[in-house]
């Protein structure tokens, strides 16, 4: 049987009832899941994806000492939040053993359309080769990319396909032996293959994701230092999985 | 000011407002766009879209003997229509001077979209070069993919790609300094390289309309002929424009 890899360049272009039984990487390069990457390599016990901002605060509350609430609306920190959206405020002096409760534009409502999904895991550049390891058996992906309100956003895309080519290229490189691959993963690998082609003459991909829709708002909103983080491939070996009995993210443990 | 170039791999991700004022060429390779290409090419008089079976019917029998009925549903051809959604079957001997009531899943549903559009043009393969000719002096062009059942197809986006090319090619490549380009148009523009340096290693357009979502399902109900004819590129040299107005799809005047 030929597995199954479809991307999904969007939230709204897949129901949840789609994504039942299978296994969701979420993506929002910028920045929702390269900040959850951070904090949960930096120490952080776990972070709690909330819809609303009084969700959050509320969680909190009840959690007391060992609670943070961080995340972000139209890309600027929220009011009374003790952190913002930027990977680079997750540091293991402020988060290590806190639960992080997060809120942001996108990154949160993509997790909310995996509620039927068999597994779901975080995925950004920074923890790429890990979330291409942890797929190496899993025979249904679904890779959703969060976009930024409701648009496609290319970084979203190019890690999408840059996770398709290694799935492909690992498995030998004859896709249509191996996997059932939808139009959507098509146009995602072929953005990822350009993108490639282009860091070989020493483009390198900050400036791809400088100038997507995502990076082109945050350079407005003086973010550039995030930008340079979320380009940083492989910094971690961790993957974040979102438990959906318990509806928080935490490391994934180690199979080898 | 640099003009503006925008792609919307599917209808739903754009609303009738945002394309209000603009020019928008709609795209439904396999295979709406190349039916109409090909029956105004043979002569018809006009093309008229239609929403829904009983519209088109309603419209053909107030119109008399020059109407024929032309569409599908599910990619099949409708009970009592005279025509399906094969370019193949538009011929001058059946066509010509008639007034075709034409429905369709995808692309009827995508020109319904731009009903506040300033100009509204039809694009495929077949009529390529015409297409980007008649957007040399546009400054405001949107490229609409009607997809197939509110999923992305490869074909549509190959094509927005490839026009989206050669009006960068013709600006003189330097994309950033003459055109505003969305994130949706870079991913059609990398999708749409791709393909064409596979193109140069002597694998056809043809084959990439095969293997994409909306050409496997042709494949499925026998229509291969019709898939050679959307991959030709090229040939025909006229640009249908939808006249909203009085909601009938002519060919536009050649201005030179």
């Amino acid at each position: 049987m030929p597995r199954s890899l479809r991307v999904h360049l969007l939230p709204s272009l897949v129901s949840p009832e789609a994504l039942a039984g299978r296994t969701v990487i979420v993506i929002d390069v910028l920045r929702a899941t390269t900040t959850i990457v951070q904090a949960l390599a930096a120490g952080a016990e776990a972070v709690v994806p909330c819809g609303e901002v009084a969700e959050a605060k509320r969680l909190a509350q009840a959690t007391g000492a060992t609670a943070l609430l961080g995340g972000e609306r139209g890309g600027v920190k929220i009011a009374d939040f003790d952190l913002g959206n930027s990977p680079s405020e997750y540091t293991p002096s402020v988060v290590r053993g806190k639960r992080i409760f997060f809120t942001t534009t996108n990154g949160t409502q993509a997790m909310q359309r995996c509620r039927a999904a068999r597994r779901v895991l975080i995925g950004a550049f920074v923890n790429f080769s890990a979330v291409c390891d942890a797929l190496r058996e899993v025979v249904e992906i679904d890779l959703l990319c969060a976009g930024t309100d409701n648009q496609i956003t290319r970084e979203d895309v190019l890690f999408a396909g840059a996770v398709a080519d290694d799935l492909i290229e690992q498995s030998g490189g004859e896709r249509k032996r191996h996997y059932d691959i939808s139009d959507q993963a098509l146009i995602a690998l072929d953005a990822w293959r350009a993108a490639r082609d282009d860091m070989r003459q020493a483009l390198p991909l900050v400036d791809k994701l400088r100038s997507s829709h995502g990076g082109r708002s945050l350079l407005d909103l003086g973010h550039d230092r995030d930008i340079d983080l979320a380009a940083d491939i492989d910094r971690f070996t961790i993957v974040p999985e979102l438990d959906l009995a318990s509806w928080q993210i935490t490391t994934m443990p180690n199979r080898s």
